[in-house]
């Protein structure tokens, strides 16, 4: 069994989109240098989005060429359409992440179009990104894949198809995002499931919100399910501005906790993980931080679990 | 597969022991019976511990009695030795709860005794009872059965030996309590495998704290390995009097809806589960309740899947 855990901190992209305030852009780069010195690998560092419907994220451009300067950082950027991921491409971005919405609905409030449109405007991507003489990874983020607050329920059969569309538009790697945080274990499995039978190894990544306090549990079923790839944000922040009820990402601190102490091996060192806290605090102090192990503190067994 | 789930709310015990501020009898009583019109079939009303060291349960004795006119519910308080067992018999309580600590350490400072000496305490009240006319089921808590805040780790193999000891005393029932917070998925998974190699069906229940936001992965990992009774707490309030930095217990709320969510049966209404919450909130005002359930509201998706 393969026990290594590719961990993505979508902390500056997702956690601080919707956060009561703004993160400066010397705030952002500091904290994602303590991300980054913490031992992640994989940072969603912002977005190229409307600076005016998202203007926590009008400096993303700016910062990058600073973040790219971390060795050894995969730098993701997060984008809705062709003009965004050349901007993401200019500035240097390894990796876009894409989102494509199961539900309909929730795809035009998000992005302003329906599903297969924006599959469409993937394959476009695709193409773009194809003939430009630096390699970028693109990565299809499938939205509200466990439910949608607007339209309710959402057919695993659907969320199967929709993966296969942003595979053949061309995708890399593929994630199921629980948008809203409707997920339970059982249907991360089914859907899981769902989702390898097709488009196989390219389904990678669990995209998981905390809304319901599911989160670690869903992440454990995907865990059962081969899923060796997780997003999560540091203090449990984040949200999606089109989901009503919608609260944070799975906590980094805690699902790194989890992660290691079952035996895994996330390259995250946990004491200079809750050490990148304080700066995100002060920077939103209207912002209240999760973290069950940054609460209790790193339990004494840690280490010796750890290195068992 | 059994799809049954037996849920034991203990609110008005370990949620209520360590709470900032005292609950009357009368607010304790109503919550009860908001709590078994929820469908809680189980509920641990208090203790009968002394009430110098523990005051909030002072009143256990006076409740008992109105507690006892809910009809089908079963109603367990929590001893620790024998005189608290002839008071919770003579009170009429339906079962006992035993704490018996994997850590001799924990044992001392929660009972006043060694592990060893505890469960020789857990014999005699099972010769005790098994005298009197009236049944009382005895169920042992095998406490720090997955770390201690004061030993450190607890080898998983002194877990299936102290569950046997307490077998051997004739214990009806036993649980696996992760009094501190130190479980992870892997652990409970290996823990309740050597338990039930152990004791079989003797180990019956899993008592979690989400100390360190693992508690419901924890559950899932339970479930998975054929437990299908839990202890859970409204609010997820509670603690242990003498485990620094252990926080809650897993919250009923989010319990629930997990588990139905899967397809369990747990005979709980989720909307007047929540409706129990406004009382204690009013009665421990300097408490803050925990779930995201309550937080982000019961989604769409809940009764569908629910039915299904």
């Amino acid at each position: 069994m393969n026990q290594k855990i590719r961990l993505c901190e979508v902390g500056p992209r997702d956690g601080l989109q919707m956060a009561k305030g703004m993160m400066s852009a010397a705030d952002k780069l500091r904290w994602i240098r303590q991300l980054a010195d913490a031992g992640l690998r994989e940072i969603e560092a912002g977005s190229f989005v409307s600076p005016r419907l998202v203007p926590q994220m009008a400096d993303t451009g700016a910062i990058l060429p600073e973040v790219l300067k971390i060795e050894g950082l995969t730098v993701v950027a997060l984008v809705c359409n062709l003009k965004g991921a050349i901007a993401a491409y200019e500035a240097g971005a390894h990796a876009l992440s894409f989102p494509v919405s199961v539900s309909d609905t929730h795809s035009h409030a998000n992005v302003g179009k329906g599903t297969d449109a924006q599959v469409e405007v993937l394959a476009s991507i695709v193409d773009w990104a194809r003939a430009q003489p630096r390699p970028m990874r693109i990565d299809a983020a499938v939205a509200t894949a466990f439910g949608c607050s607007l339209e309710g329920a959402v057919p695993v059969r659907r969320v199967a198809q929709v993966a296969a569309a942003t595979a053949l538009a061309g995708a890399d790697e593929i994630a199921l995002a629980d948008t809203v945080g409707y997920a339970h274990p059982a249907l991360v499995r089914e859907a899981v499931r769902a989702a390898q039978d097709a488009v196989g190894a390219r389904l990678v990544k669990l995209h998981l919100h905390d809304t319901m306090g599911l989160g670690l549990a869903n992440a454990l079923a995907g865990l059962d399910e081969g899923i060796r790839a997780f997003d999560a944000c540091l203090g449990g922040l984040g949200g999606c501005p089109f989901a009503p009820g919608a609260s944070g990402n799975i906590v980094t601190e805690d699902l790194v906790f989890m992660l290691e102490s079952m035996g895994y091996r996330t390259g995250v060192d946990l004491p200079r993980l809750l050490a990148a806290r304080p700066l995100l605090a002060q920077a939103l102090p209207r912002e209240s931080l999760r973290s069950g192990v940054a609460a209790a503190g790193i339990p004494k067994t840690y280490g010796a679990r750890a290195a068992a």
